[in-house]
């Protein structure tokens, strides 16, 4: 296979013009957008919406109960739609200020070992500089050829760092418009640090959750902190968080809410077909390397290890804090103590059950007063390997010289599900080239290469999705 | 026994004076003196030095490697000599502010019911206001009698909050100085929020420790929180953090770590009869308001809650941290959490050998990699009841027409074992009349009623003192 020439004469028009497409990376990416705290939310939203008008595109900031989402619509009466999942919000920079190496917010390009030159920034990969990409893609498409090969959906949201509290209303209230759409795409990089392409078909559920525990009938201090010497005769809401958190997970990992695990499903038949080809290109020392680990849990390698990641729902604790934390010594038998968890769920865990049955488990442990505040959750989705707009971005994969490395699901979450589920029902794929990392990390970065390669696959993904044959069945 | 004509006179003075006595105590609690982060403790070493000259003592700053020792000089050619402890600096104020009704170091007298005009600050009972009512109280003797019964030596350390630290390094450069003293006093105010006079002969001993989990060789992100979807692949040195906890003590409050509990002591034959004394008039329902719990751990009452509180060493969480503590949603596996913990030594447990147990403690259960550190430690200290000074004390409450209840030691720790044992081998005494309460938490209060009451019961004691005689034996 080979690019056709129209193609090639739009990814030479991607190269002369990148200079330009980097500046508006860097200035998207210098506007904060912190949903968690809003940090530039307003000004963020406006700029989203003034990409897609700049393209020729309609496009309105739909209010929610949160952050509102920017929706917008690009029609060239072509036969197929795609609808564009992305966000505009970013996830705090708190508690990592001191390591990153340049101001998260600066968009500056530094060259960072052994990647070259890059974007460090928040936002960099996750996922405001690959959304900027893709409308710079569609950009030179239409001063090329006049047109896209498709009509354009934009859904880009305010919330996804929140757990994409507000979309379902959204989608609820726009069922109308977006059933218009065909498939959705949701453009993020998808090169490992090596360049191999690797290519998720789903996403991990999510329940995220605040675990409070204060004095009070059942004893320790009800008001304040109190003096330490207090702690041999009153109880303390910190040991009793962690005697709580103790109980639903053993020191090997295992999960102890009853019932935790009950309906994780064992690999379905296309699944192990993946399974076979992936471990065949899995490399577990870049992964390391990336994630800055020095061992896997375990100490697990190859298939398990795939497995492990794959087919293990978790209970993570985010952040946990009571009491002094501060400089010195400050000797208190604290009256309060706050753990936020997140537990990821796989196929076929439901977020209702999940969190009924850790209630449960804490009514049954004797831990009734402690409080579970739910911030967000909603459910895993995947598709098929053999899904048309799936299989779409594997032959433009391909086109581009790289054979993708595809795997069921990753172990993040996002929110297909809205669209992925009834009434909706659209097909999902993630994906396009370049490489970035440190998602939700400090010193999040992009290649400055990578966003190059990326804009062009971008492009030859539109094409190859517009000509591509509806798969049989569909 | 009734008060004398001359002690009668420098009441009267008390009296007249109280008003611009008070204004000193709230000028001296308004300058901050934080020992934790720094804050103004150059400039309260120098407002106490001042104290001691208005006397007409000599004074120093005595620099040490952390905050310096204000000594004191005050001498009158007297057979006794009373070596006052004491400290300026008090505990910091993060992670409390928004609790309290004024600001911490505004020094602002209001009506806190049910206790009347209070002097609410940080330093109000814990313990600025008393050391300047001290002081008070020499300045009205000195007025109406020329001198004072006894001679005065002073060391007011900066690092009581920190665990005073450099205090034996003080004590052992000035054991010529300091061996001219007899006995030691902690002036600090006695009565309850009801009135009663509550005594105590000891203080239990602390080591003050931090614990550390970082991922490292063992597993889990060893430079910054990573994207929380790991989590099903890589270990958390959060939950590690939490298991080496939760190995140290059960959800029953029993510590597990091995020989802890070896050399706890049970009550001697004086400790006996002082308790059986102090439960006819302890009050447990005046203790749970002042401190705000509704009840103590175990349910315990009476005798049985006596004891808990004086012959249990405590394993208490002052503060624990990691990852996102902030606002919103952050998912991310952190790559390090730590807590701060103090221990509470009761006779005859020593420093080295709970630390020595808890380390191999950590040993034994595999968590080798946290790191333990000792942030400082020193032993508890006790005199019998039948001490000169202390019985010195008793009197004095008698002759202000109380009767003290007398607890063999309190759950808190004061580093008296310095004075205590060799070489100076010095009996101590803290008291005074007068309430406060809610130290090392917002809202810290006195009375001011009360602090009038303990200018005078100061004066009251010095001359007790100066008139005790020697015990039998001594």
């Amino acid at each position: 296979m080979k690019l056709t020439a129209p193609m090639q004469k739009i990814h030479r028009k991607i190269d002369e013009d990148f200079d330009q497409h980097l500046q508006l990376i860097q200035e998207y990416v210098r506007q904060p957008s912190i949903s968690a705290d809003g940090t530039g939310m307003r000004e963020t939203a406006e700029k989203t919406r003034g990409f897609i008008e700049e393209l020729g595109g309609k496009a309105n900031i739909v209010p929610t109960k949160g952050w509102p989402v920017v929706y917008g619509e690009l029609f060239f009466d072509m036969p197929k739609t795609l609808l564009v999942y992305g966000m505009y919000d970013v996830q705090p920079v708190e508690e990592e200020r001191d390591l990153w190496i340049v101001p998260p917010f600066s968009g500056e390009i530094i060259d960072l070992q052994p990647f070259g030159k890059c974007l460090v920034s928040r936002g960099a990969i996750n996922t405001k500089a690959p959304l900027r990409a893709f409308f710079n893609a569609c950009k030179t498409i239409l001063e090329v050829e006049g047109k896209l090969p498709v009509n354009l959906l934009f859904v880009i949201e305010g919330e996804e760092e929140l757990g994409s509290i507000h979309l379902p209303e959204f989608v609820d209230e726009h069922v109308e418009e977006l059933s218009r759409a065909n498939d959705v795409f949701f453009p993020i990089p998808a090169q490992d640090p090596k360049g191999k392409v690797v290519m998720f078909l789903g996403v991990k559920g999510i329940i995220y959750l605040e675990l409070i525990c204060r004095g009070g009938e059942w004893g320790g201090p009800t008001k304040r902190a109190i003096h330490s010497s207090n702690a041999a005769w009153v109880d303390s809401p910190v040991w009793r968080l962690l005697w709580a958190l103790n109980s639903m997970k053993a020191p090997d990992g295992e999960i102890r809410i009853d019932g935790f695990y009950d309906n994780v499903s064992l690999p379905a038949s296309e699944e192990m077909t993946l399974l076979a080809k992936l471990v065949e290109t899995f490399d577990e020392e870049t992964i390391k390397r990336e994630i800055e680990v020095q061992r896997f849990r375990k100490n697990l390698h190859g298939i398990e290890l795939v497995k492990q990641y794959l087919y293990s729902p978790t209970l993570n604790i985010d952040g946990i804090i009571a009491g002094h934390t501060g400089a010195g010594t400050k000797t208190v038998l604290p009256h309060e103590a706050k753990a936020k968890v997140d537990i990821r769920l796989v196929p076929n865990m439901q977020t209702e059950e999940i969190i009924d049955k850790l209630k449960a488990h804490l009514q049954k442990n004797g831990f009734t007063d402690i409080t579970v505040e739910i911030h967000d959750c909603y459910p895993w989705a995947q598709v098929s390997v053999n899904e048309n707009v799936v299989q779409a971005m594997i032959q433009t994969y391909r086109l581009h010289g790289y054979e993708p490395e595809i795997w069921p699901r990753i172990g993040g979450s996002a929110p297909f599900y809205v669209f992925n589920q009834p009434p909706l029902n659209l097909p999902f794929v993630i994906g396009g080239l370049g490489h970035g990392s440190r998602a939700h990390s400090p010193n999040e970065y992009i290649t400055v290469e990578g966003l190059k390669e990326n804009e062009k696959s971008i492009a030859t993904f539109l094409y190859q999705y517009a000509s591509s044959q509806t798969p049989e069945g569909e």
